[in-house]
């Protein structure tokens, strides 16, 4: 951690500051330039955030110098993590594609989407038994009824089951039925849901909010490991900008920012990047272009008439033409699907 | 509710759309401009934008009239809502000022504070017992502890308690303390955690989100009233936008739109709208000049030791000059504090 | 056009619209429904717009049902614009990469650069000769030296030049050394200058800004092509958001977004978009996965000395792996480089 | 300057860095902590960021200790400036109101809001004579008519002239007409239009950008101010971000932030801000209450037919209602009107 004085500060200032610091047992380093003088402490930085030294009389800020982050960070484990899945690898050469639809809504629309999905290349089913609504009186998801079928498409397609979780009262139930637990971007520093699913040993797959930075983005990993569970997926979805011709913007440039910074896997979501199905497939080539280790993707059987997100949801035959495409793309940049 | 048709679009697709729109029992005129044609729809908009319309082919988009929030908006309650508080009453002339630490620390620091701004003229008393932290290996609060602490400052000062829940499971334990419970601005999509509060009697003080459109924060206290609790309060702390000068940008303008749009209570926050103490008075000041029924100001006897916020909290001395400025501008818009 | 009164609007108020209508001309179709009485409109959009009928009393609003831009829109032109230029071709089949320095240093600098990038497979060389620099006491460019330069580059290596103009009264000399000029990104909204390139006939290349929605983006277009020069190419560079991780945050859906509302050529500045030579080649990778016509890449032979930009320079090495992979990718989305 | 070597950063590296530093003539202190190796640099700091160090292998960043505006800083005249503009003082005790039109579209338009905002208070008369639309099919505004009708209004009224310009070629001719000369929001970056009008002897009324950060902001005024032009006036006019239910989001803390930072006039905008009547007193008493040396407000006599900007004018008789509002306010803070 760096300390810079303000110009102009006062000796009986830097005295306070460094009486601070040494009731804090942090060691400082004094540089006196022409301009200002700076602090170089050593210390555990979380002691020295805590310490609230900004609000020092003289002080005009601190730099970091190290990551708030440890667990989720490439200093913890240089080498990126291949997460196991039964016969699945996130993180490994072959790109992992989940599909499905935004909410689960029928037996019948799961069991026909599922094997759609799952024959065009898919490997994890995705699909919302809890589903986090704008307003309360839209449809709020069909809950255990809907973990229920989403076993049964494990057991129909041997799919791998992704689904979300809202309320730390639910993680137990959901766990009971997800090969992934999911954290939607609105959740994603909801600490207490964090740190619950933290505890237990299902992989969890934590989307970006809207307005996370890359550093929350990593801290909101870091509750989950710091609790135990260290099988953690990142998901790119779209942030909230100025811009609202499409629902979001998908910031790509976080994929490879996020492989560089971490060792946890990193996903892709373009169907709410986009909120469009256009846009949909061209955005899930660029995702694989710039180098993310898979895909999620909102494929249903009749978008006009589905629970929600219809607009951004693929047909299934749209679906397996884009899945075409990716593979191409895939195999362009060294990568399977 | 309207929908506009793309330009060229064909008259099977247009069939199709009012095939879809008879069977959900939806009235539509339409309108054949020289440009588009244009369809007025009647019915509840709820039902139609489940429908997912802008799925069909032809369709361009989809034109709200009604707003998507009832027991929020003045179309239900034209007069402003007047909050009972014991003896206070929030959204009258008087201006409430709720000041206090970010976090609850001690016994000894809260009576301090406490005292200090009782004597000032708060008349509600803030401190966090649960506080969501960016990082796990952050202070997490005093917990029940905390709270214990905060039920003594009320006995001692004879002011209201406000304080933060983070967690569904601790609803009915902050309850049994708080006078009002706060919603942070990381939960304000937390759709559990708004049921869940929703469903208790204590007065819901929800603070906007860092991402959070007036549309969507509207909603967030539609969650809560739509659950049986109405006694809602809004809460202005500053939005996340590109400039990194302050911690986060504080949408004043937001007081007099939401004091249109709705009948509840709207307070400010400056404390975290600016992040830092110097420039905390002043917007206070123009918050209360912009029309907000009320403040919520962080107060520190020691910024530099707090566990939490210390750069952006205002020493006793400071927040009781500071109420004086107040005070005058309260006067200047027909208010008193 | 549509118009939609306020809930509860008077009869008055909704006959003063009318009035109004009648007197510019505008036929209207009234519709009333049970919740909202709309109006859709015939005429001009434009006529419309000036006719700042919102602030008339009982308006609630006015939802446009036209594009704003026509000569820039896909209804004007439906086939893909391809802007020959000498053997190049920009908005074919072909990716067209442009290559150089961010800023026109020297001869030497320019010859080996050019030499370089024209080796790899780039077709266009780019170079500064008047820099638009957040400080007046940065580099600021060598004016017309720099256009000499960047005129010996072509000469020598056959490249194409593009180089940028910030001033109404450079256009002249600037259009008789450069066979594309650029727009930068700070000038998106210069009026003036968009009119004087508008007037000439050398391809315009203009750089979305920071804060340019879609819409406004196509307009600026619009600006050009209204004077007469329908030449005109679009620029994705990076927009600005709250996450200041990388300098911008390339927007790389508004690739396919702008190649269906736009003929005219789309290319990604992953230079710019990230800002950190690192991301370079994985978003310029994406750009093509997403569908642009093409690239600008910084390129420079020794990024620690360059006048600007040296941190997102490659290195002219680098660039060359860069195009490899670049290729590969075109490939698989079916185009060359 | 501060260089913070990345962790695990090789000893040749560093000598690299050094050594380039040497070249420079920089001088700087290393500082060998237990967790990074830190260089505190002594020089001008512009020629540091000049030398591009943090393209050097083994730096992850430069940290600035200086601010990189000089003319437009506290340190360069602590005391805040009053500007004489005949018997008008800028940034003196007596809040100073500029009002007018959107737009110079008759004489007899003028005349009438001229007469009335004269009468309510005003000192300064606004309207463009030359617009910058984001059409190219909008009123462009009257031009060289335009400036002659605003120097008869000049004649009749008392109040001074503050107009637009928007090409450097249009300089002198505005000047010629103007007491205060300004720069709009999407100039805020039009380098050379500031270099021109910094070359002239106007005061220079500069319009913060949609995008524009405060350091910007002050970089912006440093290009008029180092061209010799030292009368610079800010304007806070509104912010772009996600939220769109206003026009803009006026960020209100730039007045305080900036009187800090700057000794230059703050002024506030309200009717940019927020690009609705209805909530412009609102925040032009907010504006003054938060501590801006004046008001810039868009006044017509008839918004319904506005050439633009009708929606967000105030009728005269409303203005001079609103001067009542704001007169109080700017008592209760210790100014006057």
């Amino acid at each position: 951690m760096i300390l810079i004085f303000r110009h102009g500060v006062q000796q009986p200032e830097i005295d306070a500051v460094l009486d601070r610091l040494g009731s804090l047992g942090v060691k400082a380093h004094v540089t006196r330039g022409a301009e200002r003088i700076v602090l170089t402490l050593e210390g555990e930085e979380d002691i020295l955030r805590a310490a609230q030294l900004e609000a020092l009389a003289g002080v005009e800020r601190l730099v970091a110098t190290q990551k708030p982050y440890k667990l989720a960070s490439r200093d913890y484990r240089p080498e990126k993590t291949e997460l196991r899945l039964g016969r699945l690898k996130l993180g490994a050469k072959r790109i992992v594609v989940m599909a499905g639809p935004c909410s689960v809504e029928s037996r019948a629309q799961c069991f026909e989407i599922g094997d759609a999905v799952a024959k065009a290349g898919a490997t994890v089913f995705r699909g919302g038994a809890f589903k986090p609504r704008t307003s309360p009186y839209s449809f709020q998801g069909l809950g255990q009824e809907g973990l229920e079928i989403l076993a049964e498409v494990r057991e129909r397609t041997g799919l791998l089951i992704i689904t979300e979780v809202m309320d730390t009262r639910d993680v137990e139930l959901v766990a009971r039925y997800a090969d992934i637990i999911q954290i939607g971007a609105r959740n994603v520093q909801n600490f207490s849901l964090l740190n619950e699913v933290g505890r237990g040993q299902v992989p969890v797959f934590v989307k970006r909010g809207m307005m996370t930075t890359i550093t929350e983005f990593l801290m909101s990993a870091e509750y989950v490991m710091s609790n135990g569970n260290e099988s953690v997926i990142l998901c790119e979805r779209g942030i909230r900008t100025f811009d609202t011709t499409l629902r979001n913007t998908l910031d790509l440039a976080a994929v490879p920012v996020l492989q560089s910074l971490t060792h946890l896997p990193v996903i892709v979501d373009p169907s709410h990047g986009v909120g469009d199905w256009r846009y949909v497939v061209p955005m899930a080539r660029a995702g694989v272009a710039a180098g993310a280790d898979g895909l999620m993707i909102e494929v249903h059987n009749s978008p006009a008439t589905a629970f929600s997100d219809g607009v951004q949801s693929l047909l299934p035959e749209r679906f397996a033409d884009g899945m075409g495409e990716i593979r191409k793309v895939a195999r362009a940049v060294g990568r399977t699907v």
